[in-house]
């Protein structure tokens, strides 16, 4: 079964054709700037790599325009548009609404967008990529994946705010969680990394990318989730500042006269690590290099990067009252054996954690990173949202499902 | 040698007259609502209460009226007033100048000045509070005692908020913590308790009062606290919010169109356990009540205060990289054995803390509340503030001090 997996932002859409059996991706690639001039289509098959110039409007052209790539005689990788026999949407923000994937009939659609508000900025540019997905595509399924369906199995003590109550009775305002696909990805590896079932671990997973955030997965459920009401809580970020004393916001509107949306832009673009380098750096391997070679400001901005995340691995120990594997995973987590022997070394072994230096000298494996007698085990494993996404799409299809629930209870 | 103790607020003084040498308490007392009509000060002579009524127009007059009853023929302690040699102040924010406590001249009063628009709501007070005392006890050394002092141990590392460098340069926006005096007495007792050099242990130190926060301390010296740059973030409080995704601030000043000052108000006295109860209860002890019958709303409130307290126990244990001692202080630390056992027992085993449950079964005494087995000792420790202040007062009078530092570098 070929699956199309899409990924829709304001101005792009990300995308990979799978082959849902074999799990292989047949081709992938990613249109930038829709709607503004230089718009740009580069598209892989296998290791062959195509780019397209031409100006794009809207999200429905685009799409036409990847369908056309995906079937041309030279970069195409099918005969006929209709082998795609399904369309596996990633959705930003399902709300309370949605703890599972599903069948994105007209009726979910419009809740899906009851849901904008909580998602400005993602969820209409997910929904329009929908709504073209079905007219260029309007015969097969389309199934929608949330990046919050995975944190809705977290209890209340753990996604309520300690604020009046009526602000999450009128505007649902609570702890919700993002990269749940991830997570819920990087917590199945690992349980088969360890040859135990899901259902018997406790796991902290940390999704270390551009944006980031870490989930305590109990017993195969994510019981807590540095990500909050927005992504922009929990960690240290390449532009979000991630937790903060909330009584700053105030402080600085009243000495700076800054207006809600000035806030909001300075905390998620001009915050995080581009913040603590004095404006210099947002990007992780500008940063680590100059750390590693003891470059004061990068040094003290990782220190601190660091220094958060270890808090937040140790604060879900307490939360799950243990911890069997933590996993490093996305961009940073993957490609840094400079953070996580920092992590390890400099913070978690009180819980027993002993890094296999060797071991952890590696970038984008799939592979323990701690002594076989570390208490904890460890590990680095790649992350793949894509390859869920096309499997949620082909159980939903396959067995006539509208919904598919991510986790046992 | 003879020492007066004070803490000034906005409309109140609390103060302790203590022998220094004995470490005695002579009287102690509160007048409350200066300024406003209805005055009354509550004075205590060991067993003895006296409460006189009358209005207080300013803090001066309050002294005034203090000091007549501490040497009255009925309810005083004193002769003369000559015999008190000291007065030991109470200050809450000493900034980035004060890592000790020191003697207030003139000089030293204008940089504890320079830190009010820090403190906007406490350091007015408590200066007027010393300029009055100066006017009526000129004689005698004024001695400042810092809540933020302790704390400036802190590394960058844990007190700068990924926030715009430039905002720490401009405005000192950076994790100060509250708290302090409290802090390093319980962390000396507990050493004590143990029979181990404070230089030696890791400590977590559990200051949960109506405002609470949580303090690590390494070898010492306090390495991170939960309070911020107010007193606003951490723990969830009796009416403050404590953590929260800063996010959510600028969303309600555009659902709600609140100002600056309006989300102070939300988030420092309409939210907490108010908030989380749908504004029945603040109070730890109805809540606690409540609760622990089931019933849900207080239990659902009380559960998420557990729960966060011990997610920062968790995470002070990373920061730590090790635990050796817990303590719990201040009005429901000491006195909720329902709290310890559940934060003990819900989430700590994996630290190897057992509980004993008939040691825990006290209120207000200085006790190990775990089994002598268990590999981290949980303790309850009566906290003392005014003993400490009044300690640094005597040893700067004493020793001709300017300055007493509060730790080891």
């Amino acid at each position: 079964m070929k699956i199309l997996v899409i990924n829709c932002g304001s101005s792009s859409i990300k995308y990979q054709l799978l082959d849902a059996d074999s799990e292989n991706v047949l081709a992938k690639g990613l249109l930038e700037r829709i709607g503004i001039s230089g718009s740009k289509l580069t598209h892989k098959k296998g290791n062959e790599k195509f780019e397209f110039d031409k100006d794009i409007s809207d999200h429905t052209q685009g799409l036409a325009m990847i369908i056309d790539a995906l079937r041309d005689e030279k970069t195409g990788v099918l005969r006929n548009v209709a082998e795609i026999e399904a369309v596996g949407h990633r959705v930003v923000h399902g709300g309370e609404r949605f703890a599972s994937s599903v069948l994105l009939d007209d009726e979910v659609l419009r809740e899906v967008e009851a849901n904008n508000f909580l998602a400005p900025l993602h969820n209409p540019a997910n929904i329009e990529g929908i709504i073209a997905a079905k007219k260029i595509l309007p015969t097969v399924p389309h199934v929608g994946v949330f990046d919050t369906a995975f944190h809705q199995s977290m209890s209340e003590v753990s996604y309520l705010y300690a604020l009046p109550y009526a602000l999450y009775r009128k505007y649902r305002v609570r702890r919700y969680g993002f990269h749940g696909t991830s997570h819920r990805y990087v917590a199945e590896r690992a349980a088969r990394l360890l040859g135990k079932p899901l259902k018997e671990l406790k796991i902290i997973t940390a999704h270390i990318g551009n944006g980031a955030s870490v989930t305590a997965v109990k017993f195969g459920r994510s019981v807590d989730t540095s990500m909050g009401f927005t992504p922009l809580e929990g960690l240290v970020m390449g532009t979000r500042s991630g937790d903060l004393d909330p009584a700053i916001i105030p402080f600085l509107q009243e000495q700076e006269g800054l207006s809600a949306g000035e806030v909001n832009s300075l905390l998620n673009k001009e915050s995080g690590m581009l913040g603590l380098t004095d404006r210099q750096f947002s990007d992780m391997r500008d940063i680590e290099v100059r750390a590693s070679e003891g470059e004061p400001i990068c040094k003290r901005a990782h220190d601190v990067y660091e220094y958060r995340l270890a808090k937040y691995i140790g604060a879900y120990a307490a939360a799950m009252n243990g911890v069997d594997a933590i996993v490093f995973t996305a961009g940073v987590g993957e490609n840094s054996p400079y953070l996580r022997a920092n992590v390890v070394n400099g913070y978690l072994g009180y819980l027993g954690a002993t890094l296999d230096v060797e071991k952890n000298n590696c970038r984008g494996c799939e592979i323990i990173i701690t002594t076989p007698d570390s208490r904890v085990s460890v590990m680095v494993i790649p992350t793949n949202e894509e390859l869920v996404i096309a499997r949620d799409t082909r159980e939903i299809v396959s067995k006539g499902l509208k919904e598919l629930k991510l986790w046992e209870d």
